[in-house]
C-alpha cells in the first residue's frame, strides 16, 4: 500500500435521503451505499446552504454560505477571489479532480479586469469552480427554439456516437429519451413516459459513463494523493432510466407524499406561488407522482449498482485502505411533499440531505456504523477534507466546521446555534407575481434543531416547530403566541450574519500577530504626558523627540 | 473652458461636522468651506458605514458596506476582486488620483494566488485601494520600540529635509512635535503640549504640503478629466498645529461635552469598556478637553485656509466651472461626548459626518445653498460620482444610491429604510475583557431616522430614541416597553443584510437577459406530456426527439 491519502467525494443530484436503505425508510435497497455507511458515520441532520442546485453546490465548493460567495442561483458565478476546494487542498499536494456536474459559470468580467487569460491554467480553473483537472459535464443538454441549453457538447455524446448511435446529441436523443408504442423517440422531459425504458442500455447510461471515467481516472492518478469529486447528474430529471431499472419498482407500494390539506388553507404568499408551479401540480397529483417515482427510484438503484462497481475497483487496487468516501447530494426533491415539486423552499424533503462519511484510518474505528444527529452542513466538508489530508482548516474564510472530531469520536464543538440555508428566487416567474426586484427576492432559513424560521424581505416570516410538528404542516409565522420565538430566531440570524467570514484577506495569524503591535510602533493616542507611557511603548531616544 | 468634467473629493480625517461654521453650531469660522456649501447642498444626516478609520474609508472607496467588502478595521485589506473608485470611473476615462491617506493594505496573498505581480501597474493599483496615480501617505509615521509604524518614508519627510530641517523623520520630529519651556523637542502625542505651536511654520505643515501637491497635480493633469481624492490626515491626532493656529482659540468659550451622569449608571457592557479607555478618560476630564480642543479647532481653521488657497487656484484656472467639489470626513471625534474619545461607537458625534456637494452644472442651480436632511451615506458617493461623469451606477455591486437627483432637485427614491454602520472591535483590548473571539467582536448599527439600534453578538442590543432623546443619553436596549421596536429594528437589519449586493459577478444586464432563456433552450421540467408545451418552448424537430 502506498502512502496515498485520497478522498472520493460523491455527489448525486437531487437525491432524497429517504431513498437510501441505510436511512431506514426507503422502499428500495441500496446495499453498496449502505456498506459505506456501515463503515462510516451516517448524518441525519445534514443540511445544504442553498436550496437550489447552483447556490448549494457553490457552498460545497467554497465552504461558505451563499451570503458570502454570492453565487445565489444556477449558473451564476462567484468572483475570482473566492477560494474553492482546489485552493484549500493545495498545500498538501492533493490532486483535485472533477468528474461531472458543478453548475457554475466563470466570472468572465472578473478575469478580464485582472488580466487573467481564461485559457491559461489559472483561467481554466477559475472558469470551473476551481477544478483544473477532470471532465466537466453539467448533464443538461436539451434543445429548444433558442438552441442548446449548454454551449459544451459533452464527451459523453461523442462516446455514445462511437458505440454506433447516430445523431448529434445522444444525451437528448438516446440517453434521456424513450420510444413510445409507435416507435417514435420521445423526450424524457415528458413525465408520462417515465414508465418506459431509456433508449440506451444501462452500461451506456450517463451514470455508467461517469463511473467508467472515475475508474480510469483513479488508475491514471496512480500513486498520487487525490480528491475526486464524482458528481453524478442523476437521479435529477429527466426521469428516464434504462432497462431493467425502469420497471423494478413499478407496482410496488410507494410512500405517500408528506402533505396536508391544512397547508393549502392560508399559505404564506411565497409558498402559495410555489404551489402553483407546473412541477408542483404534477407531483401533487398522486396518480402522476406514482407514475414517475419508480423511474426516480430506478435511477437511484442504478447509481447504487454503479457505485458497487467503483467500490469494488477501489478494493481490488487496495485503495479502500487509504481512501475516505463521502456520499451526499446537493439537495432533495419534494416529489409531491407539501404540494410541491423539485426544490427551492426549506422543508426537510428539499434541504435535508444524505451525508455519509467513511474514514478508513484506525482513528475512526470507534465510530464505524454509527449515526450522528448533530446539525451539520454542506460547508463542513472542506474543513473536514483539509483535516483528512493533514491540513489545518482556514477558519478565517471557511464558515463550516470540520467533522473529523465526530468521525474520530472526539468532542465536537461546532459553536453553531443555527444552520442556515438561503435562496434567491429573483429569476423565477414567481418573483414577478410577488412584485420582487432583482435584489429582494431572497429567503434565509434558520434552523436551531427545534424551530425553522424563514426570513423573506417584504413578507412575514415563516416558522415551523419541528419538535411538535415534525412534518412541517403548521406555519406559525403569524401566530401571536410565537412572537418571542420569532424575536429569538431573528437574533440568531443576526448573530449569524454578523459573524460570517467577510474578513477573508486577514488570516488568523495576521490577526493574532498584529495585536498591540502598532502600540509598540509609536501609536500613542490618549496619553496626557510622557511619564504615563509604559516602558514597552516608549519612543526611542534616537527618534529625536521625547 | 475645456470639456473637462472633474471631481475634487476632499476628505478630512476625524473632522466633526459641528466644527464647520456652515453647520450652524461651530465656535470657529470656516468661510472657504462655507462658500462651497453656499454653492452646493449641505447634508445633515450623512453617516459613515464603518465607525473606525479603515472600515469607513473602505466603504467610501468601494461603495459597499463593511459586511460586503470585509476590510473591517484599519489596515486590513479587502480581496483583489473588490472594485474600487478607479474601476467604477474607468469607462469615462476619468483620471483617478490619490493625494494622502487611504489606510488600506494590499491583499498580498490574493495577488499571489492569481499570479499578479505587485509591482505591475495592476498590482500597484490593487495595492493601494485601487488608486494607481498620486501620492499615498497615511500621515502616521511615529516610532516606538518596534520601529516605525509605517514602512514607507513619506515624500513629505524628504520635502521638509530639503527645507533645511535636520533628522530622519520630519513628521515626528518637526511637524508633529513642539518645544517645551526648556527647548526640548516633545512628541505631539502627549496632549499636555497641545497649547504649544508645532515646530514648523504653517506653510510647511502636512496640510499645506498636500494642498501644494493638489495644486501641482491639477496643473499636471491639464485638460484631462479627473477625480482627485485629496485626503488630508488632519485634524486627526497628534493634536499639534503651527502658529498662529495653535493659539487662535485658546481662552474662548468652548462647547460643552454632550454627556450625562445617567450614561454611567448602568451602561451596556461594550459601552462600559470603551468608557474605560485612556483616551476616553482624558477627554472626560473637562479641563484636559478644553486644553486640547483649541489645537483641534486650529487644525480645522488651517485646513479651511489651505482649501481657500486651493479653491482660488481652481478659479484662476477656470476649473471652478467644471469641477464638482465634495467635502467630507471619514468619521467624527467624540472629544469627550458620552464620556468617550476618538471613535468606534455609534453616537452622532462619531458617525454623523459633514457632507457638502457642489455640482457646477446648471442642473444644480435650483439647489445651491440648500440643506438636505435625507438619510445619506458614504457609500452614496461612488454612484453619485458615476452620474456626475455621465456613467450609469452599477447597482449590482454598489450598495448606496446616487445623490444626483437631490443635487438636481429631482425625486430621490432611496428605498432606504435604514442606514447601517458597522465596527469590528476584535483587535482592541476591550475584546479580551468582553471575552470575544476574533469573529464575534462585531457591532452593527441601524438607524431609521427615529431609532438607533445596535446589534452585537453575545450582548443585549442598544437602542436610542433620537426623536425623544436627541442627545442619545438613554439606552432602551433592555427596556421591556420597547420589545416591539427592537423586533422591528431587527427585521430591518435582516432585510438589509439579505439584500446586500453579494451577487457581484452578475450584472443587471446578465440578470435581465437570461430570464426565461433556459426555458427556450429545452429546459422543460414539470411537463406531463408533449401537448402542454407552448409553441415558444417546443423542441425543434431537428433535435431527433418529439
Amino acid at each position: 500500500m502506498s502512502d496515498q491519502n485520497n478522498i472520493l467525494f460523491i455527489m448525486m443530484d437531487q437525491l432524497r435521503w429517504d431513498c437510501l436503505s441505510c436511512y431506514g425508510r426507503s422502499v428500495i435497497d441500496t446495499p453498496n451505499i449502505d456498506r459505506i455507511a456501515a463503515k462510516g458515520v451516517r448524518f441525519t441532520n445534514a443540511y445544504v446552504q442553498g436550496s437550489s442546485c447552483g447556490n448549494s453546490r457553490a457552498s460545497f465548493y467554497t465552504g461558505r454560505h451563499v451570503r458570502s460567495h454570492g453565487a445565489t442561483w444556477n449558473d451564476w458565478p462567484f468572483h475570482v477571489a473566492e477560494w474553492t476546494l482546489a485552493d484549500y487542498l493545495k498545500p498538501s499536494d492533493t490532486e483535485v479532480v472533477l468528474l461531472g456536474k458543478t453548475h457554475m459559470k466563470p466570472d468572465a468580467e472578473g478575469m478580464k479586469r485582472l488580466h487573467i487569460d481564461p485559457l491559461s491554467a489559472q483561467g481554466k480553473a477559475l472558469s470551473n469552480a476551481g477544478f483544473l483537472q477532470g471532465e466537466h459535464d453539467d448533464g443538461l443538454h436539451p434543445e429548444g427554439p433558442l438552441g442548446r441549453y449548454s454551449k459544451i457538447d459533452p464527451k459523453y455524446n461523442q462516446w455514445i456516437k462511437k458505440q454506433g448511435y447516430e445523431g448529434g446529441n445522444a444525451w437528448l436523443q438516446w440517453a434521456n429519451a424513450v420510444e413510445d408504442e409507435a416507435g417514435v423517440a420521445r423526450s424524457g422531459f415528458f413525465m408520462k413516459h417515465a414508465h418506459l425504458p431509456a433508449r440506451l442500455p444501462s452500461e451506456l447510461s450517463e451514470t455508467a459513463y461517469m463511473t467508467n471515467r472515475a475508474i480510469e481516472t483513479i488508475d491514471e492518478l496512480a500513486d498520487k494523493s487525490w480528491c475526486l469529486h464524482l458528481s453524478y447528474i442523476k437521479p435529477h430529471w429527466p426521469f428516464v432510466v434504462s432497462a431493467p431499472y425502469h420497471e423494478l419498482y413499478q407496482g410496488i407500494d410507494l410512500p405517500e407524499a408528506i402533505k396536508s390539506e391544512k397547508e393549502r388553507e392560508d399559505p404564506h404568499p411565497i409558498y402559495r406561488e410555489f404551489m402553483k408551479l407546473g412541477v408542483a401540480k404534477v407531483f401533487s397529483d398522486d396518480r402522476k407522482r406514482q407514475h414517475v417515482m419508480p423511474a426516480y427510484l430506478g435511477l437511484i438503484k442504478q447509481l447504487d449498482d454503479e457505485l458497487g462497481r467503483l467500490f469494488k475497483h477501489l478494493e481490488e487496487k487496495g485503495l479502500d485502505k487509504n481512501t475516505s468516501i463521502v456520499i451526499t447530494a446537493d439537495h432533495g426533491d419534494y416529489f409531491g411533499d407539501h404540494w410541491l415539486g423539485e426544490k427551492d423552499l426549506f422543508h426537510d424533503s428539499s434541504i435535508n440531505i444524505p451525508l455519509i462519511i467513511h474514514d478508513p484510518s484506525p482513528a475512526a474505528d470507534a465510530t464505524r456504523g454509527t449515526v450522528c444527529d448533530e446539525l451539520t452542513c454542506a460547508i463542513d466538508l472542506i474543513p473536514t477534507f483539509m483535516e483528512l489530508v493533514g491540513q489545518t482548516p482556514l477558519y478565517h474564510r471557511l464558515e463550516g466546521r470540520s467533522l473529523l472530531p465526530i468521525l474520530h469520536n472526539k468532542d465536537f464543538q461546532s459553536e453553531r446555534e443555527i444552520i442556515v440555508c438561503e435562496d434567491d428566487y429573483g429569476r423565477l416567474p414567481v418573483a414577478k407575481t410577488l412584485k420582487r426586484t432583482p435584489y429582494n427576492a431572497r429567503m434565509t432559513m434558520a434552523y436551531d434543531g427545534h424551530y425553522k424560521f424563514v426570513h423573506a424581505p417584504g413578507f412575514d416570516p415563516m416558522l415551523f416547530d419541528l419538535k411538535n410538528d415534525p412534518q412541517e404542516f403548521v406555519d406559525l409565522g403569524r401566530d401571536p403566541g410565537y412572537a418571542q420565538v420569532r424575536y429569538q430566531m431573528q437574533e440568531k440570524l443576526l448573530d449569524w450574519s454578523a459573524t460570517l467570514r467577510n474578513r477573508v484577506a486577514v488570516s488568523e495569524q495576521m490577526f493574532a500577530e498584529g495585536v498591540g503591535k502598532s502600540l509598540r510602533q509609536g501609536i500613542l493616542p490618549g496619553f496626557w504626558s510622557e511619564d504615563e507611557v509604559p516602558e514597552t511603548r516608549k519612543i526611542p531616544t534616537s527618534a529625536g523627540v521625547f
